[in-house]
């Protein structure tokens, strides 16, 4: 597969580059205000860099970690320590300021200490501050890498199940604008399939309360010349009744050994329908998604504030849609159990069922 | 049954009056500033009326058909004909007038049609204008009278199948500001129970793209004191399957013969979720809405403007959500197939399966 691979690398050209390092700066699509405008920030600093994650600027795990891992070496750009042991503790001070801008974002903090481990392992051999500084730059440019080589190996097994014509139903963005690659999980087979000629056609819900699918994933899907069409989340039935989808495929926030997937809100009702109406529906997430120590009922679903639901997020900020004394119900993840889903892409193959028995076989694979 | 109904009539006593006849005004709460905004209009015209039904201040089939009724009155209120043959003249282009203002409403036209053919019978035997106008006043009031007490009777039956502490979950607004009466068709049962003694509490999606969910049925359901909450579209599936609905009360738009119901997009996905999850799903519409010619495959679903996806309505009117050049597929209903029906509760009692031949039966009862 790796010269597949790189083949791919070579010629993916997203229109998107949510995090582009250029080599003393990284400039960050503004997400906040898509798909209105198209704005970048410069960060130069450490305090750039926490600004732009705390302000959600940048969003979706990986893009997190992969911009914190930046945030690392911008600590020792912006200005530059004495000696190695300084610059560690520039670092740790660095470290501390960006674990803090998204407390529960699982990737932020293996980012920061991966990144922080390979400084103390490099100030053993590195003689100089630059030495340093250039080592930490390759680490962060390896997780970006090893991200964007996950994805294209999730991109190239999903594109083998969509054929020319096909219409995937997704949800949310599980695309480039959350990895930060321009590639994305779920949106990769469907890029890949593209550049490997097959006309593959996307259908994207709102998905409320945040509405990822009408600002982010088609914003996404029409600026890499995706044909795209924009659905309320109340008409996922009748598309897959209708036959208006030959395959389903989204992403996932946490799965769990014996297959239930948690993701965003509204995923359990196209898994169900799916199964019901008989398409395909697969989850495409890397193995460092699956949860291998928890139980279903382990696992607390994030409830988040009622104002989401009573307002909209439009080009001119969040205004209220419903009465402001409404009771409110926001869970942001829904569980899908194992039963209605087809199988999960990762990078290291595709999961079928019994989804136990094959996720633990990919596991175990290296 | 009846004098049942009779009870419930004395004691039910909504919060919200959607059409009051005064004699000589039709008074009527404005629906497209609803939830913002409790304002009621006062049509003095058949010229008020249909500005009323045009800009949708009135909207849902049965209270369209009412207000019409009274237009018909109020053709002889305005300015009083010199004699009956006269006034059937102006009976006539007031017809016209109405019959303009919603060109798909099939209860405008039946409603416009009974009116104008109740006139005819009664020129032959009244001999003044004023015997006519009363004649006619009485007929749209027992228009009236004959909505309410079909949905008390659905009600009632609904209301057999709640038990205390039960929650319903709904779609759209199937309540009392879309059948005119204050009542429902799906907020029926809802509104009977409460009155005898059970506590109810509602789930109520949101329902985009019209939002009719936010803006209408949690605003009705709160001024009559049910307990309510707001849930995102997306997030029907979950709480169906956590187990926080008991039972799935729903309107319906068309009921074909065979048990196909058309209603607001979105209900298809409530069904196959509850038939999935083993949660009752039931309809409430009267034997009128049952369809008793048309074939599945007949029925086309009306699709209405990209916009109405691309954008969300607010207090401050509409405004953009997402791109304005995305394609988006709007179908504002979906059919549920007959399968994942519980049953269908009608005036005349309810169907279950083999819902075919209990529809029909329902329909050969007088």
């Amino acid at each position: 597969m790796e010269p597949l691979v790189s083949e791919i690398k070579q010629k993916f050209q997203p229109r998107l580059k949510p995090i582009e390092w250029r080599g003393d700066r990284l400039v960050l699509l503004d997400q906040r205000i898509l798909p209105f405008e198209t704005r970048y920030i410069e960060a130069k600093t450490v305090e750039d860099v926490a600004h732009a994650i705390r302000d959600m600027a940048v969003r979706g795990a990986p893009a997190i970690g992969i911009t914190a891992a930046f945030g690392m070496v911008l600590a020792l750009v912006e200005k530059t320590p004495s000696n190695t042991q300084e610059a560690l503790k520039t670092l740790a001070r660095a470290r501390e300021i960006l674990s803090k801008t998204r407390p529960t974002a699982v990737n932020l903090f293996w980012a920061l200490d991966r990144m922080y481990n390979k400084a103390v392992e490099l100030t053993s051999s590195a003689s100089s501050v630059r030495e340093l500084r250039d080592g930490l730059e390759k680490e962060a440019l390896k997780i970006f890498e090893e991200e964007l080589d996950a994805e294209i190996k999730m991109g190239l097994y999903g594109a083998e199940l969509l054929e020319d014509g096909d219409t995937v139903l997704t949800i949310c963005n599980a695309g480039g604008l959350a990895t930060g690659t321009g590639l994305g999980t779920a949106t990769a087979p469907i890029y890949i399939a593209s550049m490997l000629g097959k006309r593959v056609s996307v259908i994207a819900p709102e998905t409320r309360p945040w509405q990822q699918g009408a600002r982010l994933t088609v914003y996404e899907l029409m600026q890499n010349g995706i044909r795209t069409t924009l659905i309320a989340d109340t008409a996922v039935g009748l598309v897959m009744y209708r036959r208006l989808v030959d395959i389903v495929m989204v992403g996932a926030d946490r799965i769990l050994l014996d297959g239930h997937v948690f993701n965003k809100i509204g995923t359990l009702n196209e898994a169900v329908l799916a199964h019901e109406f008989g398409i395909p529906f697969y989850v495409l997430a890397p193995t460092s998604t699956i949860d291998t120590r928890s139980r279903v009922e382990d696992v607390k679903i994030e409830e988040r504030s009622p104002d989401e639901v009573r307002t909209v997020r439009t080009a001119q900020g969040s205004v209220y849609v419903t009465l402001k004394e409404v009771a409110v119900y926001n869970p942001v993840f829904d569980v899908t159990p194992p039963k209605y889903v087809t199988g999960i892409i990762t990078e290291r193959g595709v999961a079928t069922h019994p989804l136990s028995i094959n996720l633990r076989k990919l596991l175990n694979k290296t």
